[in-house]
């Protein structure tokens, strides 16, 4: 079993003594399972490069990204379980704010949480050019995923959203990434038509009205990034012969994880936030180890609480991590390897991905423990696994559970 | 000097209070000599792979066995010095037991260690196509080589030998690895009719009537696997402008070594196993040294005690090593780098290679020691040259040694 602590790598904050949040938050059950373990350090590709959520998840189920991605898009797609076909285009989407002249007020729409299947029933089907289909379906919250399906549509394009550092700014135009490319022109075109016709259909619907009557930023548009073609990747099961299990909220990481071949275990109560149910997670972690080798149960709100820099919340909220972690120790057999890691450093004070190594922790009948003094960035400084990527962090794992293969004979 | 203990890595193990068999092990010398050193981790390839023994000799000895590995074949015949010519294709092979429906009772003939020369003689230069010479030689115990001599054949052919998990099936036919190879088919035929022939002439052969009749099981067939063409690899001279020498028992280290251009220190009481006699080991080694620059002295009943499960006997046999590494550490220059390492781990519980590092260790009059406890597995991870593959823990020792080049002016 892999627990993914999102983002929960940390710098030192003044306000907790220097500590970090994760060593300044009260966690028996990982302090202990560390010290029982072999422990270390984990680069998501190597020291010193910054990872997306995707990226990272990527390389944590085994995967080369600088291979196997093309754009969030796809990943996006899976998550929300629209299966792509091989000439599909997939688009991530949020829902957004923007004033008559078209600048952006706000890209997430005040964070949206309800309203957006009625709002995206709407955009779904959408006739923008006689042979180019449509497809359009809310994901959690504010986001949303556009499928372009048609023949002759390309990637190669840019966003119509003009990003965080850019509000205020008119919408963009989406353009293909470099001059000349004419299919991209052709799949430009498609998405500037359907941002436009996003915002004359959503702009006076009466979800909106309401919104505004409430108070609320209307979603008065969809903006568009993270163009992909579909990905063709092997399985988990293909490459290693397990079945494998996520337990997971958040689209992104649902998405990696259907594309890898795992089994999906979601409820709309795992909010990829801080009010998700841990328990229930838990709950459905113990559930799926009993006819699965290898169980992923991924936790989102560490990372939501760093880009908001929050460390006091990010502290505790790591103390309710770890009570579900002793909930599912004391419910599995000791025979159990449990590993402990996360897709990337997240320093509140930066509110943004770094590439601080995170640490990681591989507890199991066979290890040699290490003698760390528990589960930190700076403990497992001196682990016995050393300085691993993600990649080699999985196949260690894996090695362990005896589904790896010999090279030579 | 380089020792090699194959197979030396190892996990807790209950009846060893917890410890591994070098940790158990009492090791005067080792921990001496590592506490006195700097030492680490060492992963033949990377982090999470597992090895044969061909692969980690290969890596050991600082080639990248991902360009240099193309079949064990080749190793074994170089490892009992048949000198192959570039068509050439080797296939390393068992002298086996079968019944009359030719199922495999026994794969090593109850591990046949006389009479196998005789029996090779009435297999070498066999007919079996007019355009296809036989080379066929018996190696150490049950083990032997077919070399097929000749133009257009191919390596990409499936064994014969149905492996340890199939007992009591069939000899598997030789068949290409993918359909349609025309060479492949060709080679493939050849080998099908030296594995029938063999079984003709080997069933009533005097050797084995009498093996029979003293209640051991009969040589009566050879099975093949792991074919493969002649290796072009550039020698360690040719790389490092240095002069090795191998002290070693085992053919596939043997041959590896060979192939690499080391000078072979090699006897019949080197026997591969743990009545191999490490005194003599020890004499050759300090011998080789006065007339090479690098001496790797292999010893495998490490690895052979793993395989069996006996972690008490494998503890024993370590401290026999230890006493030989004191014989020697007592009469060479104070001046001479003495590392320790290991092909890849075999822990006892699991019978077969892993991927779990290895501990390394390198003395000498310039290594900044790091003050860990002991060698073993569990002191090692605290060590000064962290966690190194194969290819840098050679070249971290040639560079002590001054046998490097530098890059860049």
């Amino acid at each position: 079993m892999l627990f993914i602590q999102d983002g929960v790598g940390d710098r030192p904050i003044y306000k907790l003594g220097r500590r970090t949040p994760l060593e300044a938050a009260n966690t028996p059950n990982m302090d202990n399972l560390a010290r029982n373990a072999v422990n270390g350090l984990m680069d998501p590709l190597a020291p010193g490069i910054r990872v997306g959520t995707d990226v990272g998840h990527l390389a944590l189920f085994g995967y080369n990204p600088l291979r196997t991605y093309w754009g969030r898009g796809p990943i996006e797609a899976a998550g929300i379980n629209i299966k792509l076909e091989p000439q599909d285009i997939a688009l991530r989407c949020n829902f957004a704010t923007v004033d008559e002249q078209m600048r952006v007020k706000d890209r997430r729409a005040g964070r949206i949480r309800e309203g957006t299947r009625r709002l995206a029933r709407e955009l779904n089907g959408l006739r923008i050019a006689d042979d180019i289909e449509v497809i359009f379906k809310e994901a959690t919250e504010h986001r949303a995923v556009l499928v372009l399906r048609g023949e002759k549509l390309s990637p190669e394009i840019t966003d119509t959203d003009p990003g965080p550092e850019h509000i205020g700014e008119k919408v963009r135009r989406c353009e293909p990434s470099e001059p000349g490319l004419g299919l991209a022109q052709r799949t430009a075109d498609a998405v500037n038509k359907f941002v436009e016709r996003s915002h004359e259909i959503l702009k006076d619907h009466p979800t909106n009205k309401a919104r505004v009557e409430a108070g609320k930023l209307p979603a008065n548009i969809v903006l568009t990034r993270g163009a992909g073609a579909a990905l063709r990747m092997r399985s988990i099961t293909e490459r290693f012969g397990l079945q494998g299990a996520c337990v997971a909220g958040e689209s992104t990481v649902l998405g990696v994880a259907r594309m890898a071949g795992f089994d999906i275990f979601t409820s709309p109560r795992f909010t990829a936030n801080v009010d998700t149910v841990l328990e229930d997670k838990a709950r459905y972690a113990i559930e799926a180890l009993k006819v699965h080798d290898l169980v992923v149960l991924h936790v989102k709100g560490t990372d939501i609480l760093s880009h908001d820099n929050r460390p006091l919340d990010k502290m505790h909220f790591i103390e309710k991590i770890d009570e579900m972690l002793g909930l599912v120790l004391s419910q599995i057999d000791e025979k159990v390897y449990v590993a402990l890691g996360a897709d990337h450093s997240t320093p509140c004070e930066v509110g943004d991905h770094t590439a601080d190594p995170v640490p990681i922790t591989i507890y199991g009948p066979d290890v040699l423990a290490d003698n760390v003094a528990g589960y930190s960035e700076r403990s497992c400084q001196r682990g016995g696994l050393c300085r691993l990527t993600a990649n080699q962090f999985l196949l260690t794992l894996l090695d362990f559970m005896g589904f790896t293969y010999r090279y030579g004979s």
